[in-house]
């Protein structure tokens, strides 16, 4: 016997106002199928390399999703029984079904939250599912979506097409050989599956593993990273690499938003003590951190890639999470970031270079009427970037509208960018992200601040010509 | 001849739009009659020992409650016409009757602010009172109240009857010897009015009145105080009177959320030496309390007691006002407060043990979608706390749910807390609380993000059952 | 062939549900026509005392509004072509025509924006323009705003009758010495252009002009600022002048809110070693500011002057636009500010003097209901002062309302301030102000918080009784 049938309503995360929903609507008509631009995401290269199948229910929806598993955490559900690995070894939950069915027990905890929305969606428009999880429902649903997900036409490459996705950008570290993207390359999607150029790892003086990245960096880019100059040199090299391999940007997510540059002697020989053996002070560490984002947008100016940057999260707020389980397991919580300050040093120099080009990204929502709109609406090399991580929700994303477009308009935004490492999320995430602009705009239309054809104009913008506006292609 | 009628709208404070108030109108009758659950209040447990009788109207609802006060005073009210005493004893306003006049002459400045919004509704439903507060209708409304004061019905303990309290809690210093309670208990009411813990006097290392406090606690304790170890060992025993009468948890209002620990031995030489008369620097008097912080953490580990943390208020920012009058004149000021960074040790060590609970709330409603939302949305221990003080209003408990429940979802939430000294005000606050609620939801089944069942389910919950949750009993 | 028609709906701004915003137009229709009080903004007084006619449309529209100008700037296009004048002299656009084209082009940069609001306002109100921006309708609406601006009616002083405004200042340095106010008074205008009374640059001890502007000061004044002492003395001797020539009000808008006297004598020390010749460090002249604004409160207690502080905007923030153009170019971003502990030494000394009144303002949104709202709730000297800069747009002035009002009321706050330089667009800036307040009341009214008339009387304070009070006429 079937629980509660599940199903999506066309005029779901469109506003209540009936007047202000049917301008929503004809809005929202115009942009629904608009193609996907993703630009900033973390699925993995090597599975559009390999075009990998993916894996069973709860290894594909629960297990990888730190928004979903951090809410049964919150309550108490221990991450073993979750099936997520422990970086000893030791047993966890192996039984799919197990953790997909503590997950449909408690459905509940995700209500109100954009996790419940989005696989609301995917279960619907995804996986042909259409009743509410439930412990009752729990094992339908898992055999319904199993048997979507062993279909052969539910691959990477084959969801591109289905999912309508232009364009999709990989994160990939510095250190990164590329040749996920030279085989995505062969097969003649070079042009649609391109990397990303993070190099946190390398740029975190000090940090756990360093000295084994630069090491790794050498290799990579055949130049001696022994010393500062070779260390600049390996990542130009690397840079140009990515270009070559279809990059756009590069990413950059650090505790502070500090861009000060160093003396280049200071930080050859910081470079050099440390590479030694030596443990910079945390402050030394930090001063390398932002030297190096200062740098960063040097190298921009020359080669091009889009610089993202987006500081303020205190990762791996508790320890015995991150010794047990690893990092990205729902423990970076954000603090508070003196961007304004943090990034001046950089737009200084490089803000109005016409080669420069940066995004801004915060998870502090304070900063967006505060510091990030007004240096986006008047910086020509500065995008603001859209809301995400957490708040990349229905009502985080009104917020950052209504926070952000009475200083930096539409036209000094990112467009959306969907920011996920959940593949199937994709779609969900983008079209929530259209219901919400299309609302907002369509309430600028009811109260006269906006004619409806130039609504409609920038709903189309923010979908998909900002986006592409804001990453380039870089000629190669 | 009477002023303006004052009746209350039965839809007030639920949302405009017609169709979305026709919503939060069913959730709302769900839960309007639901028993009220009080766990964090201000109301003196004598009041119930004795089941005092309350005194005239402005002793009632003026003199006492500094958000009534505080609006008078910022137009040029004097304290002392109001009535409020002065620390040296000299004369102010001793007329009740002339106070309550200059109160309804001054009715205007309240619109918009909720005082107005429950005096309205203490004055409608509690005191029978129909006519708008004016200088005209001043006399009139003073007799209606006074009669209705002077009932041998309007008692503290017939109150928790009428207002159908089914628990409430009053706050108490680690001092307390509990004798108030233990007299509540004889009279049969003792798991219904319970005590909370409250040790920031005897935290507060260097304090004007701590070395007296230290002194109480030992006597209180029958644990000789003289030095750090027997301080700690008096704090046990105290939360363990505190539990056998029925407490459920401890509270702590420091500047800071600092929680780092200091080394047992620092701290009590530290102890030591503060006892002996030499003041602490600033900085050591906030490492002690930080550490003590910790150190509470670890307490309730041991005996169940949840802890509440509410950091970040300037008190008694006028030096003046805390002389003539006293603290909790109004003049308390929130800052920011490093919220996530202060309780990493804390949550470092305890935030995942089973034994530990905590609640956390702010007045700076910044870190709920940037610190609290993510720290209550990932450890098990941890709860959101209601929007409280200038936050228990219309608008800031509907930004505290668009804020908190996306990250958070309900179930890492509190529900709904009083926190109010105005024993008459309790019943207005937790329908306003319901209302809102009721409203947001109602908004949530508009936009089709929630099913109407889920909502009600959901309003119920943080009306009663998320409450009862946050502040389990404790087995004595 | 005309553009699209370009009207103003009668309904602009107001809230989009039907039933409020039909209680909202009401209560707009009684104060739409009220007076305009204008008691900040910076209209240069010489504008009056000459009655000077208005230059071409891009002189007078465009070029001196940084908020157009950044808009355009942020898209690439460069100060040169808007006809920005450089420092150096160098050439730049002198066509108004082409400036007046290229933001026509660029119209759409402003959808959501205030500025879009207001220029739609004055293009149809004041111009009687009736088609929209574009490329093809630029030299068409150059004209007719051409056509009006050469009017003779088209002057300073006409305008100040046809737009309605009953009183406004303009702001002045301290070594201003009041000529055009001495000429305005001779027109008869003395009571309705006033000028405010702006010491900045005396304070910013160490500045680059700071050593010439004290002599100045001593020159105007006519006592010698060779010393601090003197230096007082002429602050005293400029703000008798400005209260004899109608000044109501200081303005003071320094990077902190820092307000902690020095000794006297350090003070004293330190203007003499600057004066000297030696630099102060960063530390002293923050402290030296902040002496003087607790010195400016003292002052302000003896002859009457309403203090304003707005602190914590990160001025020039790109030093090639202030080297290349001057200072306000866009290039002003707001930052964080510890304002509660900033004034805290000041209020606690003349908070509560009945004397002392000042008004604070903030661009700063998450200080509204941390401390300015507290703060002004119960502190008898101060106002809250209106959202402006970034803020006195539609959303921002909603999120104002909503974010003061429940702790603060209506009546601590200080009522509109358009503090604007663009003259023309005065009367739009009050009329939004006037619609969004409208439609806020309108929320109240339609959600039982408030009754209709009371917010009618509500919306007449804001619109003139509170901007009065809040600057009340000094006797002279």
């Amino acid at each position: 016997m079937p629980t509660s049938p599940l199903t999506l309503h066309p005029d779901r995360a469109l506003p209540a106002d009936p007047a202000v929903r049917e301008i929503a609507r004809r809005i929202y008509t115009q942009i629904a199928d608009l193609p996907l631009i993703s630009m900033h995401g973390h699925v993995e290269a090597q599975a559009f390399a390999e075009n990998t199948p993916f894996a069973d229910p709860a290894q594909l929806l629960i297990v990888p999703d730190h928004y979903v598993t951090r809410m049964l955490a919150s309550q108490g559900i221990s991450y073993d029984a979750l099936g997520i690995p422990r970086t000893d070894g030791a047993p966890v939950e192996a039984d799919s079904r197990a953790i997909w069915r503590t997950f449909c027990e408690n459905w509940k905890l995700y209500r109100g939250t954009p996790s419940r929305y989005w696989i609301e969606h995917e279960l619907v428009e995804v996986f042909d599912v259409h009743e509410v999880p439930s412990a009752e429902s729990a094992d339908r649903i898992y055999d319904q979506i199993d048997a979507v997900v062993s279909s052969p036409d539910f691959r990477p490459q084959q969801l591109l097409d289905r999912f309508g996705i232009e364009i999709i950008s990989t994160t990939d570290p510095a250190t990164s050989d590329l040749a996920h993207h030279a085989r995505i390359a062969e097969q003649g999607l070079g042009e649609r599956v391109v990397p990303t150029f993070r190099p946190d790892a390398v740029y975190q003086i000090g940090g756990p593993s360093w000295a084994q990245e630069v090491v790794a960096l050498g290799e990579v880019s055949g130049i001696d990273t022994g010393d500062y100059t070779g260390f600049l040199e390996a990542l130009r090299e690397r840079r140009r690499a990515f270009v070559a391999a279809g990059a756009r940007a590069s990413d950059h997510g650090h505790l502070r938003a500090d861009t000060t540059p160093m003396d280049a002697a200071d930080a050859s020989a910081l470079y050099a003590r440390v590479l030694a053996g030596h443990a910079p002070s945390a402050e030394e560490a930090f001063a390398f951190e932002a030297h190096m984002l200062f740098t960063t947008a040097e190298m921009s100016c020359e080669d091009g890639l889009v610089m993202q940057l987006h500081p303020g999260v205190l990762r791996d707020h508790h320890s015995g999470v991150l010794q047990s389980y690893g990092k990205d397991k729902g423990y970076d919580i954000p603090v508070p970031v003196d961007y304004a300050r943090g990034v001046q040093p950089m737009l200084d120099r490089f803000g109005r270079d016409p080669r420069f080009r940066c995004i801004l990204f915060t998870i502090d929502e304070t900063v967006y009427s505060r510091e990030l709109a007004p240096i986006a609406g008047t910086y020509p090399s500065v995008r603001l970037g859209a809301p995400w991580w957490f708040l990349d929700s229905p009502d985080g994303m009104r917020r950052f509208r209504e926070l952000a477009t009475e200083t930096a308009g539409f036209y000094n935004t990112s467009g959306f960018v969907d920011d996920t490492r959940a593949f199937a999320s994709i779609p969900a995430r983008h079209d929530l992200s259209r219901r919400i602009d299309a609302g907002y705009l369509a309430n600028l239309v009811a109260e006269h601040r906006l004619q409806e054809d130039e609504a409609t104009e920038v709903a189309i913008d923010l979908s998909s010509t900002l986006p592409r506006a804001a990453y380039p292609p870089i000629a190669h």
